[in-house]
């Protein structure tokens, strides 16, 4: 892993050293070394495998960590005694970073809500009358979400080939690049979070490669949404990098037509100048824009919880893929289903993933002074299908 | 709570006395008493607040704790040391069994299928044609899973109401009854789980009140399935009854054809004889036959996990509504969306339920020989929806 933080995010994750991965704990990226919480202060809350207790402290002890972290780093002085703390991330092992309690997938980019609705349903219209009404969304597995590194198996599953319904290991295997946001504080169930009130839940960010089998998501996904197409893997980033840190990369909401709700308007900027860079093995195929998303985080949040329904600390929601007018966050969109294969820069074309293939999820946020804030990295190897003997490529009809 | 087990049922629960109420614990329900596992056998497993580190231990540890009670509760001898770890029902608070991993809900009967199908998309053909390929199912959340007795507030949500769309109080609350499987051991994670190895991983069985709001689901629902519509709230019974229990209430999966893939077939006995009793404000509305189902518990946790998906310790799959030719299983269907409003034995009558409605879902299996065991109850009283101010009933276009 070739992540390289600079002294302003101060991304939080779990790891573990060589001859102790039974002893994971919570470190802090710094540069290409991991600063140790758990030495540094000593505190129970950082001896954990997961940041879950850490997250749902709250904000102030999230912002209060961050301040001494950052007076420790600077402080000539006492960089001494924090060097001691500090360990080559590139021995190290990284964890998933916290226990996930619900994951919301949405699907809040228009061009690719557009895209995915030209593709996979020619003839209505791409865009139905609910989407600019709220931001559509859906729950997805949280036993399934991995730590980046994780190889991903291609997965089997029914679909439709040459007429008859088949099981088989799919063979449009895509993968979305994504958003995430990580809940640290739990609200109050019965009561919705006003999207005034994001910063006072949400903890921080991971990039989320959203692993997608096309066929077998057809075939399965009327009336009741995706499901065995997606719950086979979701990989996220390994450090999480606070919310408190891209202050600087807030943007105003884009422009909503028709005027949402009232318990969807927003003050505050609402969105994130974020830039994504989504490669295949090494070759980059695309770099959409978060900050062109339609629905934005607090509208997220206070949407998935309009009814009443409680966020708790560990909770994941993310974005859906991220398109923008020009850049395609999916392969469904960028070969458009397999009709214009992309082209890779070792000469290879995909219309979907190749086994062996390497997809790698980069970001970026951008102050509007110029300074940037690196957002990690969330990769995945594609590794062939297990096959379970005689029940591969069978016509199950 | 009436709830009364004989001594085979043998359910699992959580369990606190008053003036001990955060010290909550496992016990077995016998009769109108609890067995308080933690005092008899001294074991911290029994010690815990969730029933996950006992249902981790597997099926040869679920067995010997069953054969031992059993044992116990036989011998007049041993009985005596009984009587001092059983606690008066009366007395105790139930807690929520189990800590939710992930939650799967089915929609396995054919009935309901054809039901919602003809209300919800007249003119379309009511059941698709992956229907009868693989149960069809999807995620929903896991920390909205509440234990019986918890008050259900009407939760608010956007709908189309007389032509627009607004952020209003569901005026189609309505409930789905279902039966639900909780997984007790672990599968391997990118392998799928075969129908034969059904008895290895599910532990028992739970009752499910599946709380909807048919108006916001509508709107909501297309092109990624259910979300706020659902999310709201999902009732299940305080006692786990063990799958070991059930033996004698198994029988042959219904006929299905086409045959489905095989890794959906099924030699042993995969459906259940059980037989709910849904009741609105003590008025049995409904009673229909769980072996009745289209697709059985065993496929539906071979469907979940087909994609390497593998199921965790407290993973919970229910069946979907349960309606079988005769008997609907909620109230979309018992009043065909309100055309045909259910009288009630007090005289009332309903589309869909009113504020201060009791819902209790019960349930009892039976063997070929005339053997019943209780299956216990799951029951919410609905309260009226909390007004966030001047956000409600708001146009929202």
């Amino acid at each position: 892993v070739d992540d390289a933080f600079g002294h302003h995010e101060l991304p939080f994750g779990v790891f573990s050293v060589p001859g102790h991965l039974d002893e994971p704990r919570v470190g802090v990226a710094v540069g290409r070394q991991i600063l140790d919480l758990a030495a540094l202060f000593g505190d129970d809350v950082f001896r954990q495998p997961v940041l879950n207790p850490f997250m749902a402290q709250g904000p102030p002890a999230w912002a209060a960590t961050r301040r001494r972290i950052g007076e420790l780093l600077d402080d000539h002085v006492s960089r001494v005694g924090v060097t001691d703390a500090l360990v080559p991330a590139a021995g190290a092992q990284l964890h998933l970073p916290f226990e996930v309690a619900d994951f919301v997938d949405f699907n809040s980019s228009l061009q690719h809500a557009t895209n995915a609705g030209l593709i996979l349903r020619p003839g209505t219209p791409p865009v139905r009358d609910n989407w600019r009404r709220m931001p559509v969304g859906y729950h997805a597995r949280t036993g399934t979400v991995v730590v980046s590194g994780t190889p991903v198996v291609r997965p089997c599953g029914q679909f439709v080939d040459d007429g008859e319904i088949v099981f088989a290991p799919t063979r449009k295997l895509d993968v979305e690049a994504e958003v995430g946001f990580v809940v640290g504080t739990a609200s109050r169930r019965g009561f919705g979070v006003a999207t005034g009130e994001f910063d006072e839940h949400v903890f921080g960010v991971v990039l989320v490669l959203d692993w997608s089998a096309r066929d077998i998501q057809a075939l399965e996904t009327v009336p009741l949404g995706p499901f065995l197409g997606k719950s086979f893997a979701t990989t996220i980033s390994p450090w999480v990098v606070p919310i408190e840190a891209l202050a600087g990369a807030r943007r105003p909401a884009p422009e909503q037509t028709p005027k949402p709700a009232k318990y969807l308007e927003v003050e505050t900027p609402a969105a994130f100048d974020i830039r994504l860079e989504l490669s295949i093995n090494n070759s980059p195929v695309s770099t959409p824009s978060f900050a062109s998303m339609y629905w934005t985080p607090p509208q997220q949040l206070a949407h998935l919880t309009a009814n009443g329904a409680h966020v708790r600390t560990g909770d994941l929601f993310a974005s859906g893929t991220v398109s923008d007018e020009v850049e395609f966050g999916s392969l469904l969109e960028l070969s458009w289903d397999g009709a214009k294969p992309v082209r890779l820069a070792d000469g290879g074309v995909r219309g979907y993933l190749a086994d062996g293939d390497e997809v790698r999820l980069r970001a970026t946020a951008h102050g509007t002074d110029g300074s940037s804030w690196y957002l990690g990295s969330a990769a995945g190897v594609v590794t062939p299908a297990r096959h379970p003997g005689d029940s591969i490529g069978e016509p199950v009809g």
